[in-house]
């Protein structure tokens, strides 16, 4: 029986030592043969091979990232469980660079950026983070992990999400109907949606428009969520005041996109979270004895929902 | 008797009304004829006025800043109070600006905005912030504050001071004998020193070569404490990675400097940290009633050390 592990070398050393350290009775392998593959049982990778079909024996697919919508889940066999990656790791660095996004925005960097670009020394008036309000759309793992970071800075906070969520101190709305008043007020909105049918193109002209005059936006969910041109319109009329753009459609973002030379973006290629090998493996580890004992593995995915 | 107050219109309107609701008896003014200079008792100010020798009365002259090192304490007649401002929002400020740096360093951002300008999409590993030490020097209320706001996020702390200091949780070194071994492993180093004259220059040659290699630096004290020349070259060698540069000497910094164009570096013009007029303006009324009831007043500073 085999675990087959298609990602970076790298973090495939880490795992390989989990592996042979807590389950020396399962073969950890980073490549098979033709012949070899009736043996997989268990495939963890970021794309969907497009052989998976000469994999007869699989169980469960495993997403190295915390999302599957990398994933074509209508070329899965229906028999095969989906899991994302639900691990600290990912949800520790995710909680950084939101608090690093929030914070830049809260404190005008990319307007001292662009200052900067032009040798022109020019404080603004410093507002304490008391005074702003943040509002966060998603209130999955990630979501919650971030207000919990942000909420000792001293920021106001708010929360949206699909169905009713209620967290201490935080406002939260839901829904359709919930969402003109939680935008009414976000003065820095921050994206860590799930992408679904239902999200893709939600951050458009009309839930700009919704923000207020002078919001920021710190993008950190999933590339088909963002309207880009509806950003930069927002940006170029004075309606939003800055971004921190981390996903992108497509992916790598081309080189003459008009985002790159905004001067109020500031991009990074889709950074703000990413798999610590050392508590994944521990976590799969996990998940394969759930699963050996019949319990549902920590991160299944419903096919229905899509994540 | 007469409280003078020499500082901006949206400060001066807060710190009045505070004022006339809570020392009403108390004269506050933004201006005085020379007739009423025999009135002021106390001036609240950022520079010293050169004329400060024209209010014979003069009790207590008070910094709008945290720091009082803009004065020339030579020109202040001795009998004269020095008193800097202690208040919870320059604090709260920092406390937002430091872990702002700080994160930005931890997460590669000087090396991403310079591949924004090449259009360069490429990810750099991603660690968390538990595998990073950073290094607050200067562990008075402001880097007390920082750590404070920095140990939440996951991040090993040391902190260096000129005497000696215990923080739990905290690697305390002090003196010259201990800062080599708190350089040593200050990955990223917090510079949130008072300036005196032990402190001028003291982010030198080599005090950047006794850093590990790829060490970054955020500095948040004062100008003067940083040899400009050695930063450009630490950087250039590779020996540093970036750097978050909030404080220079002059300031403003000059357009034609290399620091405005610096791949490595982001510069921000001195707003760390601004004084807020609503937490300031009850502070300096405590203070008053200190002094009059023959109290020492909070941030009364000492001639000999400068701070």
């Amino acid at each position: 029986m085999t675990f087959l592990f298609l990602s970076d070398a790298a973090r495939a050393s880490i795992f390989a030592a989990e592996f042979a350290r807590s389950l020396p009775e399962l073969r950890f392998a980073t490549s098979v043969t033709a012949a070899e593959r009736h043996t997989v049982r268990y495939l963890m990778t970021w794309l969907v091979p497009p052989d998976l079909y000469t994999y007869p024996n699989l169980e469960v697919l495993f997403s190295i990232g915390a999302g599957v919508d990398q994933f074509d889940i209508s070329a899965v066999p229906a028999h095969v469980k989906v899991v994302r990656m639900v691990e600290e790791g990912i949800i520790q660095t995710m909680r950084e660079f939101a608090t690093l996004a929030v914070l830049a925005l809260h404190r005008d960097l990319p307007a001292y950026l662009h200052q900067q670009t032009l040798g022109q020394w020019k404080a603004r008036t410093v507002l304490p983070a008391r005074s702003r309000r943040v509002g966060v759309m998603g209130l999955g793992m990630l979501g919650e992990a971030v207000i919990q970071a942000l909420s000792p800075i001293g920021f106001r906070l708010s929360g949206w999400s699909r169905s009713e969520r209620s967290i201490a101190d935080v406002d939260c709305f839901h829904g359709d109907d919930g969402l003109p008043r939680f935008l009414a007020t976000s003065e820095i909105l921050v994206c860590l949606l799930p992408l679904t049918t239902e999200t893709t193109q939600i951050l458009n002209r009309d839930l700009f428009a919704a923000l207020p005059k002078g919001a920021a936006v710190a993008h950190l969910g999933r590339g088909p969520q963002l309207d880009h041109g509806a950003l930069i319109e927002a940006l170029d009329n004075g309606h939003l005041s800055g971004a921190v753009i981390d996903v992108t459609d497509p992916e790598p973002l081309p080189p003459n996109h008009p985002f790159w030379r905004h001067p109020a973006i500031i991009v990074t290629p889709h950074i703000a979270s990413q798999t610590q090998a050392d508590t994944a493996s521990k976590v799969t580890v996990e998940n394969i004895r759930r699963l050996v004992s019949g319990l549902s593995p920590i991160g299944l995915v419903d096919r229905n929902k899509g994540y």
